[in-house]
């Protein structure tokens, strides 16, 4: 557990293979969100809660194959290599990127149906 | 300004007037979020990033007409009265929440269009 405690949001599906969008929870306009619910939705939250790690998820979202090398995120955000590395443990850890290891360095890619499920949530239906 | 420096969302739209969803901001998956688009959008999401403010948010949405009496709020969520109207008060000057008074009651609506805009900001295209 980080400091942080960002939980992921794919805990709430069906299991760690479900990633389509209708998997997630109901939107909050439809229903009350229950306080368990609350609570997980609000550490997801807390991850883009941030202007860095909200353009770094940016970047790799837009970037080709929406996957970018750790090396390739330090200068656009100008911070330190640690740091942007702890921002991006931090989306990671709340579902929105996986990591991967390629020689000297880590690549983050981002995974397939985290935003969405973000938007199937304040989607107003 | 309040101490979480929440800021509307819809600053960024062209006017106080406009509510569509398309009048935001690019999707974040489209390209690099701007460094000052970053600052804006990380305070919006600090309103969210609070399982009270969800909860009440939720309670709002799913209420009839999408309104809800201050006088409602407390008992589902089990705060003080003072503590539950802060939270409405961030959540009205993130955007997402519009107050009336109307006799002894402060009442408080979901604002047409702005979960929509979060919701578009998140949608993979």
């Amino acid at each position: 557990m980080n400091l942080l405690e960002v939980t992921d949001i794919s805990a709430r599906a069906t299991g760690p293979a479900e990633t389509s969008a209708d998997a997630c929870c109901a939107p909050l306009v439809r229903e009350p969100l229950p306080a368990d619910e609350a609570e997980t939705l609000a550490h997801t939250m807390k991850a883009l809660a941030d202007p860095t790690r909200l353009r770094l998820l940016s970047i790799v979202a837009a970037s080709d194959g929406r996957e970018a090398c750790v090396c390739d995120l330090i200068e656009p955000v100008g911070l330190s290599q640690p740091t942007v590395s702890h921002h991006l443990k931090i989306l990671a850890e709340a579902g929105f990127l996986s990591r991967t290891k390629r020689g000297t360095w880590a690549y983050y890619a981002l995974v397939p149906g985290a935003l969405d499920r973000v938007a199937t949530l304040f989607t107003a239906v």
